[in-house]
């Protein structure tokens, strides 16, 4: 297997139908956040879904399997990520249903208008700052707004999908505001919501969204996922998520 | 103490200092949303507050008891209503403290702009809609957007507050795009939340919000508030918060 992998890359086991994952420490390891958001998703059989800012493709390879996906996008804007997750893909032997691009997800949506049923975004999470050092770290891209803005990721996802297509997210509840009023600008109206909490009685940690294009108002939230039990295990919900990863 | 009641109102202790509060069955009794709410609202000492629909008074006289306010106005566009706080504020000898008027608050806040360092509303939950029966019932009124909506809501509430001022309002969670979207189109920028759940395990029932005029974005979560034990007892949280109503 060695001819997949290069210099600091790792390969990793996801459990589930013997998928596997290339990663790089130093570049980006994927978290629960993926595994929550992938599980969080629904794409109907025969349906084409699109991952904004893919990484390594754990997105897109989780959900292949998770999924009734006909087809599923990835795009990265980072060549040296975009080129893991093409290895990723081949060596799952999921070419035939899994592409990633290395382009600007904002130069593809213009050309590819409509065309998705479902767009998903594991997004970076922080604004980023004036005088922030090393922005071009691979870590620093996929935390903070470097590449890309909140306004663009909803501008995009709404030009990529469909009337009524489906636009999944996970974000900091520390960014809710923004969220949803960036969503509503672009006619994407936040319609299920759903919190992640570290322990019962903490703060919201996570949210997990799903915004409808062109939908009315009124948000559904369903039942909080809760990571870890009083005594620091993982909750049976996490276990069966990660059982079903 | 007959005096003081009208055909059909009642006498309810509050539990705190000796207070009481009138209320009437038909037209509304007051419930856990306006207690979390005088729980959650903070007003300074020496400060000044404002609640929007005041209803049968009972923020402000909660209030007036758990918090440094120097001068309360609680504004009621019902005049029975109205009538009704002012007589509760008068038999609790709070004539000094809290001044009820009946008015609609979009006139008052016209003529009393940047006059209050704290606004504070239990606004009616529920959009109107066309066709429905019994528009004038007080009822209807105090749950439905009849006599006013969350726009005129949080403008008023930017009129009225000092620069910096805080917003508190209790909502429900599947109205949160409506709330976070109107108060930034109105410079109150959605601060801090805390969400009120049934059960731990149950999705949000309510959400508690602090709005601060001229903000910036950043919304600070504190840990939630869970009503019930699994067994269907109180749960210690609101044990405590209601022995400090």
């Amino acid at each position: 297997m060695e001819v997949w992998l290069k210099d600091g890359e790792q390969l990793d086991d996801l459990q589930l139908n013997g998928l596997k994952i290339i990663q790089k420490k130093n570049a980006f390891l994927f978290g629960i956040d993926a595994v929550l958001l992938a599980n969080f998703v629904s794409v109907k059989s025969g349906c084409t879904a699109l991952d904004l800012g893919t990484g390594t493709g754990i997105i897109p390879i989780l959900i292949s399997a998770k999924t009734g996906a006909k087809r599923i996008v990835g795009l990265e804007i980072q060549e040296d990520m975009a080129n893991m997750a093409k290895r990723s893909v081949a060596m799952n032997a999921l070419n035939d249903k899994i592409e990633v691009l290395h382009c600007d997800f904002r130069d593809y949506a213009k050309k590819n208008l409509g065309a998705f049923d479902v767009v998903i975004s594991n997004p970076p999470y922080f604004r980023a700052k004036s005088g922030m050092l090393s922005q071009n770290s691979p870590k620093m891209i996929a935390r903070h707004e470097i590449t890309m803005n909140l306004a663009d990721l909803f501008q995009s996802a709404a030009e990529l999908l469909k009337p009524k297509g489906r636009f999944y997210l996970i974000h900091r509840p520390d960014r809710l505001v923004d969220v949803f009023c960036s969503a509503r600008e672009h006619s994407l109206e936040a319609k299920k919501a759903c919190l992640v909490m570290s322990k019962s009685d903490s703060p919201p940690k996570l949210i997990l969204i799903e915004c409808v294009k062109g939908a009315g108002a009124e948000l559904k939230w369903i039942e909080p996922i809760v990571v870890y039990n009083k005594d620091g295990s993982y909750t049976d919900q996490i276990n069966s998520i990660y059982s079903r990863t």
